[in-house]
């Protein structure tokens, strides 16, 4: 890979179109476009209302392989696809997420796909972009500040300070506030309690504007939010605090999604970025409902491997927009596989067929889950790696095709739409099935058989374990009225199971519930199976020390 | 008052021209232009560069007599000289401050002028605007989170956690984040300190965007930024934790000035907003010099009375933008007037004509300052009120033809630009007169000398007191190297002292300087004579509960 342009050389060296020209493909005029510069542009979400008449396109959903640290190429394969699509000359969108900004200082690398399957421009995409993201931190500390303003002016509402769940955020990596004491030097200052703050894509309002399906709902949403309880263990919601109305305000752009291209001119609404683990990390249901109203289809992804980022997808996402997506592109590499095989991670570059084989167990059960527990069709697609050899990759096509399931070699991080002609043709064929979108539970289903559910048929496991700190909160929580939400698994995404050091796919496990919370804004129940980390740090030399700018505005050392 | 429209349905009730044809007024295309929304864009900062040979307009500075709590209409009277200059078909060009977005959600109350002299999209102006605010957030927060975590990995620096000079940053008025302790929790979450929040306007990096010539000057001026001292004393830079690049490419947007316009369509560059206390409360010197190219009238203002505002503007802004004003408009108002004569807040709008008489000395003293301290010719501007009397603003008239003062009856808020013809005649004829701009103090004096002369030069005072802690601060900066820098004073701005309740024009006073600090990147020494509120609360019922929105994007209760 050595010989390689980078991400951003490529980026660079690509000539975009004007965004007008990119709407006007998808039958949008220069009225209907809330331009950002030229190559960047809102389209207001009242649009979709006018358009409800009109029928929906086909949707994709993305998902991958239980995924090694660097990721199997979902976004890359996402954008290769839709790029393949463009040029079989389909009317198609990508709806994707939006990148946080924090990370971008911490450990290199951007998050907009690769190679020649980019979204762009890249680098005002993983900076501010069109401000959602400062939109929701504000919105969010708006609330936080009116909060304790509350206390600070008396407390009517007699709020427990040692029960505030809002944090604060901020979009940026620094532990140092993960946990603070704030409000002191006297009584002008504040009241004095423990809190913290979290990045901002961890934020409920995150979730909120991405699983809202207008303006109204977000409002209704905003105003569900717990903030915390009361001494008599009452909840203290926004509504209750007066704030969602300025919430709502703040959020009047934000909410409407972001249009801009592929290298190749692909539309692509970038929209939303909620966290995959105490969140549903999905982009927004509006970007994906408009998508499928401007295309005849519209490629979606979902975050980390399928038993969390398709279960969240279909199971919250789809279940809260009344989605069904037409068919999966399951993302594999020959790399992730022979880590599940039993290889070290310092190997994964050496041949080794038997391993890939090994590995193919893990490949196999996500391909179970979405056929026979959501009743989709599937794809796999081979995401290739310059390292990968002709016998591990026919090991793969192989199996896939003992188990009659289509399997296509994407090799668009070198070769762009090209390179996902094939991924393309096999997903039109795909979405003409019939599919019956299937619940893996109800929302009827008590909040420990949600659990027991995604846990026995979609992780494979044996059971639940709940601690007694996680029966007392689902018992709080029901006796709230909570009980019919969805529920939101926060777990490894390493392995099927809550212990990422079990590779493959394991089946003599139980997963052990810690703790369970409501996120009632957004409208689901997030089971956390271990500690989240809601608040990345820096590393000891962030990529900030080298990201600089010239003189005339050129940025380098960004990716 | 009661019968009048509010600013909001005034503003709502206007119809905007596309952005696009504002810019075509100033020779502008539409590949200079980046658009924000149809109603507002950038104007690349490089532009200025490209007009380097071409001559600048005029530029007119309006200032006030000491201030009300009310304030006495200084952006309003400044929208409508501009329009009024505009209907007399002159080009023109305004260049404001940006308001902050947390005080819009305390005390109601927007800031982009009144009545029938306003800014406009005044909601975009007064929520996220550009997002310039919240990237000089996000690069004054990313400059925390790196200063933290190098502590965190082993501080090679030698930092003294006790002598951190750079707090965090929120655009939110939260008094609970004054005070904080942070890096709680154990050795993964940071290292334990005593911090706090200032609001984003109070950022050095909010000074440092509207003193820069450049964006290479930017980047020089960030690279200075002092975050703490080492045990051994030294300063410890942004340059030093290797941060000032990441944060200029987070700046590099913010750095370009914001186009809107007027109610009457003049174009306005509105752009930064730096507190007028600890800071110098000008917009850009970018934004000022640009629209010095592109009109032959620039009208600016500056905050505060002139003792602050005017001040700073010339001694500070003037000389590190190398800017010179043809033209001074002195606000003054009978209301102001009358509080100065002695009269108590709840009898203004009692006609007392004596009263105004007895201010006088008040609007003397400025008028004062303004022609033989600076050297500059200056025009009085009445902002009228409704419960003013002839015999009142006779009083004003009479006095200031008595010095020989031109004086106008400003009365845009009732009436726009057609208000402001008669104040704008005089303002051209004004600037026609020679003008040498002479500063209060020379860089050369001691930062003693300096604060000295300001004291009995511009306030009046006898003298000042240095306690021992400035004493100290003043020869520990002069022995850094900064005895060189201009003062920015941080003083009340509602009387000529430092004691708010001495009003109209006192003389038998000493300035009480309590603590010296260096704001090195923004290149001025910030002299303390009281305490200063960096960061604010919010009201026991914040305007913030009466905002909202409907399902259809109308916002109500903003303003």
């Amino acid at each position: 890979m050595t010989n390689r342009l980078s991400d951003i050389d490529i980026a660079k060296a690509s000539q975009m179109k004007p965004i007008k020209d990119i709407g006007m493909t998808l039958g949008l005029d220069e009225e209907q476009l809330e331009f950002y510069g030229k190559y960047k542009a809102k389209l207001s979400a009242l649009e979709l209302e006018k358009l409800q008449d009109k029928a929906d396109g086909k949707l994709i959903l993305v998902t991958a392989i239980t995924p090694t640290p660097a990721g199997e190429g979902k976004t890359t394969t996402s954008v290769g696809l839709a790029d393949g699509l463009h040029a079989l000359n389909e009317r198609v969108v990508l709806a994707l997420r939006e990148p946080s900004l924090g990370p971008v200082f911490g450990v290199k690398g951007g998050a907009a796909g690769g190679g020649y399957a980019q979204v762009v421009p890249m680098e005002d995409i993983n900076l501010h972009f069109t401000g959602d993201f400062h939109a929701i931190g504000a919105a969010h500390n708006l609330l936080s500040a009116m909060l304790d303003n509350h206390i600070h002016h008396g407390n009517p509402l007699g709020i427990d300070s040692r029960r505030i769940t809002w944090k604060r955020v901020v979009d940026m990596n620094d532990r140092q506030l993960r946990y603070i004491v704030d409000g002191l030097n006297g009584k002008v200052n504040g009241v004095p309690r423990e809190d913290g703050f979290d990045i901002t894509v961890a934020s409920e309002i995150m979730a909120i504007l991405c699983l809202s399906n207008s303006l109204a709902d977000l409002k209704d949403k905003l105003s569900r939010i717990i903030v915390a309880y009361t001494f008599d263990g009452q909840p203290v919601t926004a509504e209750d605090l007066k704030a969602s109305g300025a919430m709502a305000v703040l959020l009047k752009d934000a909410i409407n999604p972001n249009l801009v291209q592929t290298l190749e001119h692909t539309p692509a609404l970038v929209h939303g970025g909620p966290f995959a683990n105490i969140a549903h990390g999905c982009n927004s249901i509006l970007a994906t409902k408009m998508a499928m109203k401007y295309a005849d289809y519209t490629v979606t992804e979902a975050g980390f491997g399928a038993d969390l980022g398709a279960e969240k997808f279909l199971d919250i996402k789809c279940r809260l927009g009344d989605l069904k997506p037409d068919a999966v592109v399951l993302v594999a590499t020959v790399r992730a596989l022979k880590m599940h095989g039993g290889v070290d991670k310092k190997e994964l570059s050496t041949e080794n067929v038997e391993a890939v084989r090994q590995g193919l167990p893990n490949l196999e059960k996500h391909l179970d889950n979405l056929q026979n527990v959501y009743g989709l069709p599937v794809v796999v697609a081979i995401n290739k790696f310059p390292t990968d050899t002709d016998a591990e990759l026919a090991a793969v096509q192989q199996a896939c095709e003992v188990r009659g399931v289509e399997v296509s070699l994407s090799e668009v991080w070198e070769k762009g739409g090209q390179g996902g002609i094939d991924l393309a043709k096999k997903v039109i064929a795909l979405a003409e099935q019939p599919a019956e979108l299937q619940y893996a539970y109800e929302l009827t289903d008590s909040i420990e058989d949600k659990i027991q559910k995604i846990v026995t048929k979609v992780y494979g496991g044996k059971g639940i374990q709940l601690t007694p700190q996680a029966k007392r909160e689902i018992a709080e929580l029901e006796n709230l009225g909570f009980g019919q939400l969805p529920v939101c698994m926060a777990k490894t995404q390493y392995s099927f199971s809550d212990d990422a050091t079990l590779l493959g796919a394991p089946s003599d496990f139980d997963v052990t519930v810690q703790q369970v919370k409501v996120s009632a804004g957004a409208g689901f129940i997030v089971v956390l199976t271990g500690a989240v980390m809601t608040m990345p740090g820096l590393p000891k030399v962030p990529a900030a020390e080298k990201i600089t700018i010239s003189d005339s505005g050129e940025i380098d050392g960004l990716f």
